[in-house]
This record gives structure tokens, C-alpha cells and sequence, in this order.
């Protein structure tokens, strides 16, 4: 059986030239990028090699970029610095954001005694930025905003200048979480005042395991895991240079092609939006799918009844791979917190499909003939 | 030039048979280990395959092990762990510790005011056993004893089964950082006290970016990093499982041939502590060599002298990889804090050599015939 595989916003399947980026340093140039000598100067090399690359792929500097374990790693720390080091004393979120976010903000208001907002979200899930400006308004103490790029979910887009000028003008630190978007956006932080961006290099063909976090130069935080003095001080550990060098790649890998491959994806969206209105009757479309939508995700509620709500296990059977919610959330079923929050009265069984430049319209028809078939033939 | 790599201790090469059983992991099986589809279940038996093959090597059981990044991070989350949540009021550990250990005790000491002793050392710089039991016997409130099973700079082991005995009799927790020996040593922790214990791949011919922690069952602690529900909530982030399965394999080939490794790596160890001595006048041997030491360490201090000073610099441009200290702290020359503490009056240049398998006699011999040259060319 061939397997449809449309749960790339969980991951992505690795490049085969990303790999190809990352396997000398599997085999033969293995030395601990700390050390003194030629041959941990050489991954050393690499490894600035990919910071400086990334750097001016953001449009910022290197000494800005930090290579991390995960995204959620990256946020964590960002999170926490801010709290602890910048004497943050008010946290704005939203109720749908990414655990790693919404986990840590919880932990660092109860534990450092900080308020913690949550923006009003709009019709579709996307951010009520009236009521986030009012926030910022009303706000006393430094506050930080952190809010996410495009959420994993649902794929709604945060419009980033917005919410950089907001921050901006009430000088608030501002923390984005761009899993989804690293990779599948043009990011130019020389015209954002963004100061922590977290990202994750296996959303878009990268290793896992490999996060990044991007950290303003005006601020100064320590780092969260305490050790060696690895990545200026601010991330301890041994370096995972394969893993660091097959960050830089993939994002090159996708910078190079990202126009063209964004319109076939985004057309593979559309096909699958248009061709499951036409064939399941009821059907509704998460989010806000015909605004500021991310082309790589497209999440359609079905109507609740025993054929859809066996739906994804059901597909899984026909070998294709989708989610209910994000992969992290997936062990606690008919439990998305973005769905609850966005449509707390909806009796849907949501569905979120996302695409890579890998996916194929035939995929897309397959999916939508089975689709079609499990849930009209009961 | 041929390259001699004696720096073990720094980072080892990965063996191709784990790079080979990681593979299939940056290939075809990327399923995100959290989904609920067939193609996600696959990577999580991967997984869980690891992680009930280390359990058994270690004789505990797979809901005891927890893989992290790193053997950093391992320490971080520990150490963070027992004095957040288990009520921690008393540090004990040594000078001599690993900076994750060092750095992280410091942190949490003064972040929530807790005591911080640090036990005394010996003549070879092993724990003072009898001052370890009198500051046991003195404390007050639940502590929190947290020393490297090898130290990674002068080799020097400690004696696990008394510190795990001492820490039963007085109620204490036990941390153990056991990144240089988990590999090269054969683990029974089914007889012995330990709370927690952190280990990395790479330290034994696995992959970069590969930690392990060891929890044992009795102590519930929160996670450091927030976030997704992986590694049964005890650490967020996507499973990096090619890392995963590569730390189980790297164990397996380790724990195979270990009798025959250990003989022929103590050996190369014997053959240049021997030759160095009968080649260099006033050479001092750093460590409890002769005592209770790990066999893949042999740690040197040559008399200061012009020459001795550039010898680790003289060595590189001969192709021969060695450390003043540890990789980590390599920045800061003459300024390694385990020869400081142990040496506080020694006018030497101490040089770390440390071995593997893949070393021979022949790298040995014509280390010491450089090491000769260079020093006694002056």
C-alpha cells in the first residue's frame, strides 16, 4: 500500500541532500567543536558556517543566533529568560498556542508570581488585535507578548508587523514562536522588532532534534540549561554539529525554491479545501482559512457522527497519515485546546491535513475519494 | 599526515554500525514518534525498543529511563528537579564536578536559597569518603548528594557502592553524572542506591545530541523543559529518534565487547603512562591513577617550561588531537577548576590524553616519541 503522508506540520521527511550535508560529520570529521586543536576547529568552522548563514537568511547577525535542541527547547528558554532575567512582571498569550508555550507561561506566572493575560481571539482564531493593543495600553511593568506565527493547528498566520509595532510602541518584549513558519516564510528580522523567535528545522526537511532560537542583541539573558559554555555561554551541551549543519541546509534547501514550491503547495491546499466542500456535505473549514492562512495547513471540521469519528484511524488503515490535532496533544483524544478554545460549541471531528513540496495532487484526489468513501457510505 | 586522536574523553567517533542502525530514522521511517498512525507507532516502537534494551543493560525498568539532548541537559533536569520538587535543602557535591553539575548546583543554591557544601578532597583528588559521612551525619532537612561517577578531566572514579550505601543510611538522594563511564563500565542499578544518573551517547561512539537520565522510580519530578507530552511528560520536544536508537546501539556494541575493550584500552593507557615516564624527567601523574581510574583516561603534568606550555599546540600541528582540560572548558587556558583544586600548588601543564578502541599501540609509541621531541629539543 503507498502511504499519503499529510502530517507535515508533526514533521517533515528529512532532505536527502540535508542528509547528505550532515553525514560527514557522522563519519569523519567527529571532533568536539570546543576543543582547541585543528579538528574540533574544523566542525567549529561548520558550525559558524551555519550560523552565519542563517543569520543572513533572517537578516540579522550571527552573534543573534543560537542552536538549541528543539523549538520547544528554544521557547522554554526564551520564556524563561525574559521572566527571569528582564524583569518581565506581565505575560500576554493566547489560549492557543503551542503547549510549549502555554506550559511555560503558566509555570513561570505561578512560579515567579507574574500576570498572565490572554488575548481574546476572534471568529476564526485569529488574534483580536484590538484587545491585544488594549492590553499593552492598560498594561503596568515590562511586559512580554509571546504569540505564535502561524498556529500548528489550525494554520492561522499572526500578522508579525502588527504585533512587532504594537510591542514596539508600549515596549514590550515580544516572543514568537515560528515553528511552522521557519522554512515555509521569507522572515527578514531587520524590519520586525522581534526579540525571541524559536524554530525547529524538522518542519521543514531538517533533522530532529534540531531547534533554534533567535535572541535579540539588546537582550541579555542566561541561559536555562547551565554547563560548558557552548554557544557563548548560552546553551551548555556538546554541540550537535550534524544536526546544527543540517538546520542550515534545509533552510537553504527551502529559501532556494520557496516561491515556486509555496504555489504548488498552496495549490494542493486549495484543491483538497475545494474538492472536500464539494464532496462531503456539512463540512466545516477551521480557522481562518480564507484570510492570513499558512499554505501548508488546512484543518476541516466533519460532522460528528460514526463514520467521521473513526475517521483518522480509518485513513490510517488506507495508509494515510493524518492528524486530529498537533502530534504533540494526539495521546489526549477529542482534547485540541485550539478547537476547544476557538469553537467551544462545535460537534465536529477536526481534522488537520498539511502538505509538503512532496505531496502530489493524485495524493490529494486519492484522499479525497476516501474520505468521501468512509464517511457516505454509512 | 595521519591523524592520532586521544581525545575520548572530549567526544568519540560514532561507530558505523550505530550511524548504520540510525539510517532507516533520517530515511523512511520520520513519522513524528507522537502520532497516532501506523507510520507514527513504528518510530515509537523504535523507541520504546531502546529504551527497554538500556533498562535491561542497567537492570531497571524502561519507565526509569528518559531521553534527553544531552548529558548536560540530563544533569540540569535532575539537579533542577530535586531541589524544586523534592524538597532539597542541602547540596552536597565536589569542587571537581563537571561545570553542568557545578554551575547548576551554584544556580540553584542561591536561586532558592538553599546550603551548598562542597566535600573535600584527597591527595589523588578522590572524594574524602569520611568527610562525605560527616557532612551527611550533620545535615539537616532532605540533601542532595550529586558526584561524577568519572571525572572527566583526571580520570578518577568514585566508589559508587559506598556513596549509593552512605546515601541510603542517611536518607539523602543520590545524583550521579556518569557521562564518562555509561559505555565503559558495566552498570548494575539494581544494586545500588541511585536517585538519578545521566549519561551521553557520544561518549561512547554514539551520536551527538544524545542524553539519557535515569530516574528512579521513587522520586516524581517535574520536567525543565515545557511543552508537549514526550518522554511520558518528563521532557517536551518531538522525539529525536535516530539519536534514540542510536544510544541503545552504541550501549549494545559497548556493553558486547566490553572485557576485551576495557583490557585493550587499559593497556594503551599502561603503555603510555610507562613510556612517558621513562621519557620525560619530573612528569607527574595527575589523578588516582594507580588507584580507582578509569581506564580511558590518563591525565599528565609536564614540568612548565617554554616548551611544555605550546606542547598541546606543538601535538595539534603533528596531527595529534589532546586536551589541556575538558573540551568544555577549553577557552580558558591554564584554567582547568579539577586540576586547580586537586594541584593548587603545581607549577605544571597538564595534558589530558584518553583513549578508545579504536586507538593503537603504534599511535601510542609515536605520541611519546613527539611528546619526547618537543619537550627535549629545548
Amino acid at each position: 500500500m503507498q502511504r499519503i503522508y499529510l502530517d507535515n506540520a508533526a514533521t517533515t521527511k528529512l532532505d536527502s541532500k540535508v542528509l547528505d550535508a550532515m553525514m560527514p560529520f557522522f563519519t569523519e570529521q567527529f571532533g568536539n567543536a570546543s576543543a582547541i586543536y585543528s579538528y574540533g576547529r574544523e566542525t567549529r568552522m561548520a558550525i559558524e558556517k551555519s550560523r552565519r548563514f542563517i543569520a543572513q537568511a533572517f537578516k540579522t547577525t550571527p552573534s543573534e543566533i543560537f542552536f538549541t535542541s528543539c523549538g520547544t527547547e528554544s521557547s522554554n528558554t526564551a520564556l524563561q529568560g525574559a521572566v527571569r532575567d528582564l524583569k518581565v512582571e506581565h505575560i500576554i498569550t493566547s489560549p492557543i498556542e503551542h503547549h510549549a508555550t502555554l506550559y511555560t507561561c503558566q509555570y513561570l506566572a505561578s512560579q515567579y508570581n507574574r500576570k498572565l493575560s490572554y488575548v481574546k481571539l476572534s471568529e476564526h482564531g485569529q488574534i483580536d488585535y484590538g484587545d491585544l493593543e488594549k492590553l499593552l495600553q492598560e498594561t503596568s511593568g515590562k511586559t512580554l507578548v509571546t504569540l505564535m506565527h502561524a498556529n500548528n493547528e489550525i494554520g492561522n498566520m499572526l500578522n508579525l508587523e502588527r504585533v512587532s509595532s504594537y510591542c514596539q510602541e508600549y515596549n514590550a518584549l515580544f516572543h514568537t514562536d515560528s515553528v511552522q513558519t521557519v522554512g515555509h516564510y521569507p522572515l527578514d528580522l531587520s524590519k520586525l522588532h522581534i526579540d525571541f523567535l524559536s524554530a525547529s528545522a524538522h518542519k521543514f526537511h531538517g533533522p530532529k532534534g534540531s531547534g533554534l532560537l533567535y535572541i535579540n542583541k539588546n537582550n541579555q539573558i542566561k541561559p536555562s540549561i547551565l554547563g560548558g559554555g557552548q554557544e557563548r555561554n548560552m546553551r551548555a551541551g556538546t554541540e550537535n554539529i550534524a544536526n546544527i549543519v543540517g538546520f542550515a541546509k534545509a533552510l537553504e534547501l527551502a529559501m532556494e525554491s520557496f516561491e515556486e514550491d509555496k504555489a504548488y503547495v498552496q495549490a494542493l491546499k486549495e484543491r483538497l479545501k475545494t474538492k472536500l466542500i464539494t464532496a462531503i456535505p456539512n463540512l466545516v473549514l477551521h480557522g481562518d482559512v480564507d484570510g492570513n492562512s499558512l499554505y501548508t495547513i488546512l484543518n476541516v471540521g466533519f460532522p460528528m457522527n460514526d463514520s467521521t469519528e473513526m475517521l483518522s484511524m480509518n485513513l490510517d488503515i488506507q495508509g494515510v497519515c493524518v492528524s486530529g490535532g498537533s502530534a504533540c496533544t494526539s495521546g489526549a483524544q477529542g482534547g485540541s485546546h485550539v478547537i476547544r478554545n476557538v469553537y467551544p460549541n462545535a460537534s465536529v471531528v477536526p481534522i488537520r491535513f498539511s502538505f509538503s513540496k512532496h505531496n502530489t495532487t493524485e495524493e490529494i484526489d486519492r484522499v479525497v475519494e476516501l474520505v468521501a468513501g468512509l464517511i457516505n457510505k454509512q
